[in-house]
């Protein structure tokens, strides 16, 4: 079999066979076959396509370019979610707790920010001592024990996804639906669970523009799960301004504390009934949606969501006192109103702005190397469809020094169109995807 | 700019700015752009297309990637000539001293023979001592005087093309119009011609397999030409059955010598009759086809354009006599005929198989670096339209051992498509694009 050839087949329009994909993935992973056949080879599949068929037997050649995770010691349903990426997004921190408390078995594998969009392990190690560093074994423990352990992406897990990734990010083949779902659900196959819970998020600050492609990346992904033989769901969800109100990795992890208090309604609890409640009904453990959200929100309201985040960071060697004692989180010295002078209402927040000012802020990573400081970030006052009045606040920045503190507020405030006119703030759960 | 950018564009189908593509091509002669970077822009550019405009851009940007020849100090219009490829074409050999002897000045940068298709450099090596490895002081000289000279390609003529068409055969990006008209035009254009003809093979055995395919690549051709100032003329001829009867580089110039000399009809010298009518009435030598051909029969039937071969054999240092004593060419030591046991009519000739035939005589190139037998090869003794008698021979096999005749003799046999029912063989000269 030669790379031309496969390549030629799909430049003109043919479908690829199981072994063509098998031999492209193999011999990438193994370093048989060059980056510039590779690139070649993507940009064909991004113009040309690639049928679910196709598509499965990509995401599986690439599931088994490595080791993958046995579950199967781990009694109940296991469950997984992954979200498409957004500034702000911090449901895993409220979900995995709320699911777990009802008895879904959470075995994740997370990835850490880069860019403007951060990552769930960043934002977990707030607590101090936290590490996602632990064996195996007792990750299996933890899912059982504890019903949640959340891993570090490994070398050995899907090594074909980390460096068709890397190439796909420098030769302008990102854009594509076959190559977007095989990199999710490769690593969700490999990572074992039964139930697959997927945020796919729409808007501006995503790769999915329009409310159509989100439905097809949505569409796609659960018809590769379903074929793969796990129960998936796909919800569609706004990402056209920032998820909630905090952004930045300790603050994320304050406003998460605070939805599994009960304290705080708003989008990202409804987002996290609606992922919760697919989750308990695929899992069998609620009967209809109804029953879902009533089961979760009483895990709320006792406490026993709380209670498990904290398990869960005990378990993984962070200060669980934190989740009680919330001064006990990284604090930025420097708080800074972002002032309005005019009167009007918020009519769009560009989310990748809001995620620049954040990364200036020195709350993300601009390299894979660069280091992080966790306290730093912005809580947004002010949301779409919110009236502002001169002189009130629309956001507060969280900076490690004046200087810097200034420079974000002037840019945020450019992140935030305002209008004399009040507007309509667009439904947030656009569709659910079975 | 980015690269990254300028692949996403094309991806999404818009049209490229000349400084993005000269950027492109700057960069990636320079080694500054890497290979899987421009093997990705060159499948959006194959499956995206590019216009007359950008296709112009590209040509010239790859033309400025090195030196380009001057020929001011040639007198008299400067005229060259380009052809696709295809199996046993010496059009070259014939046609140059034709039309030098009509006044036209040929300054010819040649290749090579690579694969199963032959190169004019190489056949042009049978005459013993020639060379083209002359400087460009005794190249420009010999323009001016005898009216012909012929250098190979030197590395600092469109150094972009040849790292590009490099990348472009490994990548599946060879069958692209916008990247074949480039690569072939630059190289046309930097070496200075004021008429440029070009002689489309459209068949089996090229990348043009339909009529309306050539038909667009000999438009696409003359728009360049035309548009950086050139006289351009494309002619769209049959290559489904090799040109002529001998494929083989010495045999080659055997028939050539034999349509000089007027002792030889057919495709061959029809061809060189069309290209080189074209070329004298775009020089302005001859008012219209009727008298270019005139002129250029009247070349032959005087001795002229053998007597213009052989100057031009001595110029480039090669024994000139081998024109009139065809002995003195290299010969194989065992021909061998294949037999025919059948009554039939020839339909097909597969150019391919026949050039890949030759290659395993001996007669061609695997690698770049392979050496080859100028001696070897065959000659078609029935062409597609023929009547063939049970016992008789369809060709002759020239071997260098009685082992690799019989070998060829068997696949030479498996060349031919021969059926009871006589065919139409199909016109020769299939169109002139200007």
């Amino acid at each position: 079999m030669l790379m031309t050839d496969i390549i030629g087949r799909k430049r003109d329009g043919h479908k690829l066979s199981r072994e063509e994909i098998s031999f492209f993935v193999e011999g990438y992973a193994k370093g048989e076959i060059p980056d510039y056949q590779a690139s070649a080879l993507l940009m064909a599949i991004l113009l040309r396509g690639m049928d679910s068929e196709e598509t499965l037997q990509l995401t599986m050649a690439m599931m088994h370019s490595g080791e993958t995770i046995d579950l199967s010691s781990v009694s109940g349903v296991k469950a997984d979610k992954h979200s498409t990426g957004g500034v702000g997004d911090k449901t895993s921190l409220v979900l995995c707790p709320m699911v777990a408390a009802q008895g879904v078995k959470i075995a994740k594998i997370s990835g850490r920010g880069l860019g403007h969009t951060g990552g769930t392990i960043d934002k977990l190690e707030s607590f101090p001592g936290f590490t996602t560093g632990i064996s195996e074994e007792t990750f299996l423990q933890n899912v059982n024990e504890v019903g949640i352990a959340i891993a570090g992406q490994t070398a050995d897990l899907v090594p074909a996804d980390k460096k068709l990734y890397a190439l796909r990010d420098v030769t302008g083949t990102v854009p594509s639906i076959p190559l977007i779902v095989s990199s999710i659900m490769s690593k969700k196959l490999a990572a074992g669970a039964d139930v697959i819970v997927l945020d796919v998020k729409q808007g501006s600050g995503t790769f999915m523009k329009s409310f159509e492609q989100a439905k097809e990346l949505a569409e796609a992904l659960t018809m590769v799960g379903r074929l793969a033989g796990k129960k998936t769901v796909a919800v569609i969800t706004d990402m056209d301004e920032p998820l909630g109100n905090a952004v930045g990795n300790a603050l994320e992890v304050r406003e998460a504390i605070e939805v599994l208090k009960g304290e705080k309604q708003g989008e990202l609890l409804e987002l996290c009934l609606t992922l919760g409640a697919c989750m308990l009904t695929e899992a069998g453990l609620a009967a209809d949606d109804g029953e879902a959200r009533e089961k979760l929100m009483a895990g709320i309201a006792d406490g026993s969501a709380l209670k498990k985040l904290a398990e869960f960071v005990s378990a993984q060697e962070g200060d669980s006192s934190a989740v009680y004692d919330l001064s006990k989180l990284p604090k930025a010295p420097v708080p800074y109103e972002v002032i309005y002078n005019n009167n009007g209402y918020v009519n769009r927040i560009s989310a990748d702005e809001v995620g620049l000012t954040v990364l200036q802020l020195g709350g993300g990573r601009v390299t894979k190397e660069s280091s992080i400081d966790l306290s730093v970030g912005v809580v947004l006052k002010k949301k779409v469809g919110d009236e502002v009045r001169a002189g009130e606040s629309l956001a507060t920045v969280h900076a490690s020094c004046e200087e810097k503190a200034g420079e974000a507020a002037e840019r945020l405030l450019a992140c935030y169109s305002i209008s004399p006119e009040s507007c309509e703030k667009p439904p947030f759960i656009k569709a659910i995807v079975r």
